[in-house]
């Protein structure tokens, strides 16, 4: 790409998972170069680190407070950062970032508390900067078409949500060792959520991303089957949208057999939708009365601009999560270039940020009150 | 077959739809021969189904209560009984074919209401006749597996049940003259459950045959979605089962693209199963950390008894609902014969239908009381 | 049933496979009784065979020319005979039962040789005794429905036609004790043909019957992969059909992993059919430029009438395996009542039977000559 | 990535699809920087494409004879070349750039010829420039874990291989304004194959790669279904392999309902694989005697090396085609950077390309000759 965005990362160092992902998100339409970092609290991981990544060294820090400031003031310094910390370190650098007029990429969930959410929704962004939540299955180009016909009226009013999120890496109580698990099951890294932090939001707002439906409350059942966890690791929920549609949500990290069973099923009075993350390129869609029909990313069915804008390859040669993970962050480019209109709307905002976090604490509130239904308002 | 029994049935005239299942599977073993039917309550259906399907004209009758009389006076009399009425006429019959010391194979739920269920468990069946329950879909090769899997301790303690079923044939308002659609969804033929009498109690059925859990409390949202529609389409249940195991529980009629899409899955602490009835050949089988296993009907692992004696063909050639209700009936006709102590823990018991009547009240409490869990001993 | 038709049977005593499954086949719609066979040339096994079948005792014969003669000489003698013996004990019973004027239902291949087959075919019935092959597959409802689609016009001229069947049993030497490998592996019983006869022949006739292609030649390479096994335990066939198309077989008793992997798929200038026996309710269709759609068994596209006549219970419960074979033996009974104009065109004839052994010769004979493209009519 | 590589690529330009496939591939793991081109023969075009992707116009050629010669004498002149142009404009610039001292990637099949392609490999590389040819579905991770598989013996000694590669796209006489239809189906172009060297070498290449197998001998039976195509659109092929294995292969670009339906299984004495291209991150394991097991990318099954070193994220969010071509990329750069001891026998070579193209001519040769069984040593 002739016109690539300068970019920094917070987090991300030798051993940590999402940085990587995010890193080849950024690079495979040519959007972007990484040109500097705070990948480590350890000084010598975040040397090293930058060192392996082509970073020059006077632009590897230690502190994301040190450098947002020193980026900001340099002519060449980075127009965003992709923020890819544990959750209870996304507050202080989007904050950061955002006040010294940098845009800004965040992992999820937004924040580990809901006050910190919040308080991160009214910061006022510096120069109009951006803000990207990587609720990355939201760029699957099927689901991008599932949103599109479920806005088209094609299945008409919506009854029914049946979304879930099943994992079985944390069946056994997780080996000190494991960093990746280590902060996921830790009150004071993760927040008050386990498995409904970590993956709940996602099944959550895929939902809502596809229907549009608003939440009215919810009604759940969290539940740490490992003894000594502190924090959920299976979550059943029962949802009530505005307008009558009803859900319900599983996400578990013990269902033996799952590896990222993430599933979205939506029934309304005409047609029905069915979509797996584990073969993405698929999608079934059924009109009442018809035969089952499946529709295929870039497939036969003439994708609507919000899908086919983000088809790289023909049907039938499949596209995975790094091409749905690249996409958010093409079309946020795009944003930051002020091409990017049409996409906007369909980027995870800090909003959507600020209600995950309310899932999550409502569902959590409901869990201790034995299920009583439980408004987002409320929390 | 040598040594038929002979078989009666009640309801199944022309029109009826389970009636002609019944027969079928009571023909698959050929331990049964129909000699006697109170077909129908209209006089000339009775009369010329019975015609159709060889009965003498002597043993056509219009009233259950002649039948049972009358059947019980012949030395050639019937004796064992199909009741394939709907739900609200289960009850008589059944009473009425017990004193007369007549065997009795009855569809399911048990009755219409639950002071009816209790009070036919109270009936003292002459000369030891005995009691079938026809929730068939246990009579599948690979759910008397499951069954064995986890009583054998392959899933270790069991954590997380996830059951559905989920139909779309009453998406719309029934058409008046759609004999199957009219009564499932009038309240006075089918008592207080619609799709959760209809389906939610078989998938509620297939968990507790395969688990052996025992339920501690229920917490349902049900809805009518179809405007003036009296009984719930739509059935969303948590459950929780003593020893600490959770459950969600779906049924619906109007979930677009979904035929029968009964669907069972289990996981405990060491290993996970899932199958569904629309392929129901393949049962997949994961031990933690290990592949998933494809199991299949007659295949590679060798079944237990409980799934093998009941297997008539070589894996790869599928067999299907009528097999899996032919099994039932075969069984039964053992238990008859003297022949089944092996099977009759397996079939299910009147015990078992007042268990879904508890289920089905206690469900339709709840939501009436805005998702209170409730107890099978509070309804 | 009221009006059931006297069957006979030839073979198909204790251990049998075959037998039984025509047994329950000729159950399940109720229109056959079993009162007479010829079930083991071993007079023990005959005897008690009958015994435990419901049989008596004086038509328990231990020859099938016995048989024949007494049975059509009885006023209420049989009117049909199954015969389910190894392929060189089809040809006697076939003759002699046609010529008492008795109506055949006769397992394939046909014969095992095809002098045998084409002396059957000059047999001249007595009464117009009719004559049933029972290629089971051909029952399958979405089989009769690919047919009508073909025959419809819907798929446009056929261009390309990819059948095959592997299995895996026959992986090693059979075990000597193993009745059904060592007939089908011996040349005397079993004829030229190894796994070409016996499964090779099921698909070569579902794909003609889907079709209604006309074959032009084979190029076969057959193969034994099993040292000392005298037939062919692996077949590699290219076919060409009359007006261009061009098709694959395989079948294979060697190929691990499978159990019956029939599968057919059929493509035309217009659409495609992709259709597998392992879930046999529902088959592919896909219309040029369109989304692929799932057709289900008795399902949301309206069958045409040779598929839904066969449809015994609704869409998403599972037939299989026996109501194929079933739906054979009931047309068959419709036939023999005079009632089966509709059904006769679709069932297994003798001429379908010659074809077959012309299939497998012409094949053998091509393998011979280094695949040199071998015609019917050189066999 | 630190150390990236100068990257140069001939073809292309606007319009084109594999040049950008080439390029994503190339980014994906950032081992590389795209800084010269030959985008397209049409100044114009090449001129804008290459300003559309950042390169400095001084490097922006209309011949690759002159990108060749300029860039070799440049201090800061490519290290490696992608050719993406048709495959009559494979071997000049292979030969061109090996010579000048550069690497070269090349896309398949090598050459439109065979003498080019035995010509190329006399070429004398300077400097011991490498070459790859991108037979993409080498990458794919469970491709890998298939290949050491069968070398570790897991199979036994191969008996059955199945190689397909159904696509639809071809199905009507092409447009003339598709550029990719074009000059796919134009001898001149294109060369000898039509569907056979575009696809059919990529099944042929894979079951070459997984399996190991010389071949011996092909008989084949092309055709063209499209009135007035020049070139094969259905390939039929029996394969002989050293050692006594059989294969077939189906090639077609006119199967209605097939997107990239590529597919290989393979059938050893002791146990057999199958997976799809189309669902890439799941292959079915199975030891004869046992359950059928489902593989999947990075899972539970610890993969050998040669798989995991090219896995970037968990089991369970799938990756895809684009990564398989990157992890060519990828491996290739560290063969480069002489880091590449282990990838190097991995990656398709000149040799495979040669024989590809043996692959083709015999086959076409084959089918010419009424399906005599050729060895590609006659071609």
């Amino acid at each position: 790409m002739a016109n690539r965005i300068r970019l920094g990362m917070v987090g991300g160092g030798a051993g940590a998972f999402i940085g990587a992902v995010h890193r080849i998100a950024a690079r495979i339409d040519g959007d972007y170069d990484l040109v500097a970092g705070a990948l480590s609290s350890n000084p010598d991981n975040a040397r090293q680190s930058a060192a392996d990544l082509g970073i020059a060294p006077d632009r590897a820090y230690t502190s994301y407070e040190e450098m947002a400031q020193k980026e900001a003031a340099r002519p060449d310094g980075i127009e965003a950062v992709s923020i890819v910390t544990p959750n209870h370190v996304h507050f202080g650098p989007a904050k950061a970032f955002l006040e010294a007029g940098i845009h800004v990429i965040c992992d999820k969930p937004i924040t580990a508390s809901i006050a910190d959410a919040r308080a991160l929704a009214q910061v006022k962004p510096k120069n109009g900067a951006k803000f990207l939540l990587t609720h990355n299955y939201t760029g699957y180009p099927l689901i991008r078409q599932a949103r599109d016909l479920v806005a088209s009226g094609a299945l008409g009013k919506i009854r029914v949500v049946q979304a879930e999120y099943p994992q079985d890496w944390l069946t056994n109580a997780a080996d000190p060792g494991n960093k990746q698990a280590s902060w996921r099951t830790d009150p004071a890294r993760s927040g008050a959520g386990g498995a409904i932090g970590d993956i709940g939001t996602h099944a959550y707002n895929l939902a809502r991303f596809v229907t549009g439906l608003k939440t009215e409350a919810v009604s759940a059942d969290l539940q740490s089957f490992v003894p000594g966890r502190q924090l959920d690791d299976n979550v059943h929920i029962l949802l009530r949208f505005e307008g009558g549609a009803r859900g319900m949500l599983w996400a578990s990290q013990v269902a033996v057999g799952s590896e990222n069973g993430l599933q979205l099923r939506v029934y309304g009075e005409k047609a029905g939708l069915e979509w797996r993350q584990d073969n993405p390129n698929y999608m079934w869609f059924t009109e009442f009365g018809k035969p089952k029909q499946l529709l295929t990313r870039g497939g036969a069915i003439s994708a609507p601009p919000a899908a086919s804008m983000n088809v790289r390859i023909p049907s039938g040669h499949p596209e995975g999560y790094l091409e749905a993970f690249a996409t958010l962050y093409h079309q946020f480019a795009e944003v930051i270039r002020g091409k990017g209109q049409d996409f906007e709307p369909l980027l995870p905002s800090l909003a959507d940020g600020v209600e995950g976090m309310e899932f999550i604490m409502a569902s959590v509130a409901s869990s201790k009150a034995d299920g009583k239904w439980t408004k987002f308002s409320e929390v």
